[in-house]
């Protein structure tokens, strides 16, 4: 599956209540703590992929994001995998260097096949994603019209192309480095 | 901590009575198939490391192996992660590419720290590996003595140096590819 999603730069304080008018419900909170890998042998920077380490509520979670394609929208693969164990160690033994932490407490919105994240990223900020599932390109592309439609009607405004690791590396108008 | 083993071409028709009578109880049997990865950018035969997919009784186990060390029985160190998920895409998407599949029946012994195990590998034949566990390089030495001198009172003789993975790639005596 494709992820696809848009993001914006907004304060959170008048979303809960558009959410609960759009249909939206509540669906949990996470604080979730992400370390970024750097291939040994790959710049994923040029390359535009990831790979990342997630930490979340004691579980760990290993995922290889794709170079994002067309759409405009964020719209890339991912391959995740569920992980025990000293991951990080292992990924360190096989070369991969720890490039970045990106930690965030996350509300999270769903309405059907949409999830609305309320996101408080340290060192950036408030932001919004606005995420589904596309099963290919073309459907992506519809998907993201539709999830830029939502974003207007929650009045968001300042959408933000980059990842917060690209954020956070580039110390970001409101950011600072981890 | 660094696994120690010796490893016999044996077979194992009367071992499980000696196996008894010094001591060992029977701890299971497992089927297991070890998916082994090439580096994107590290000739791991070699560095003489490895990573191993092990996927047995609907478990999957992804494990670093380090360069044997030392002592000249196979002395390396481990890090295992339990995974669920696709990891083989996962390590595809990062550029590690499959080299070779090892399948085995082992007959699992036990007797305190020590491991017996009773191989039958597809393509390779009947083995006996003799394993433990130690905390350090020196700890290694002495334990590698140990587990000869088992071996000895096993009756094993023709100590094999290299890995199911070497054998097969090398088409041993009794190999074929898989």
């Amino acid at each position: 599956m494709l992820e696809v999603e848009v993001k914006y730069r907004a304060s959170h304080a008048q979303l809960r209540e558009r959410l609960g008018l759009l249909g939206f419900s509540p669906a949990g909170l996470a604080e979730e703590e992400d370390v970024y890998f750097q291939h040994p042998c790959r710049d994923f920077a040029a390359t535009d992929e990831a790979l990342r380490l997630r930490i979340s509520g004691g579980r760990a979670e290993l995922t290889y994001k794709g170079p994002r394609a067309g759409a405009g929208a964020k719209t890339r693969l991912e391959v995740s995998v569920a992980v025990s164990g000293d991951a990080a160690l292992l990924l360190r033994s096989l070369g991969f260097a720890e490039v970045a932490r990106v930690r965030k407490r996350r509300e999270i919105y769903k309405r059907g096949s949409v999830t609305v994240y309320l996101d408080l990223v340290e060192g950036l900020g408030e932001f919004v994603e606005v995420e589904t599932l596309a099963g290919s390109g073309s459907d992506a592309a519809r998907a993201a019209g539709e999830l830029r439609r939502l974003a207007g009607e929650l009045g968001l405004r300042e959408e933000v192309g980059e990842t917060y690791l690209e954020l956070l590396l580039r110390g970001a108008p409101a950011g600072k480095r981890l």
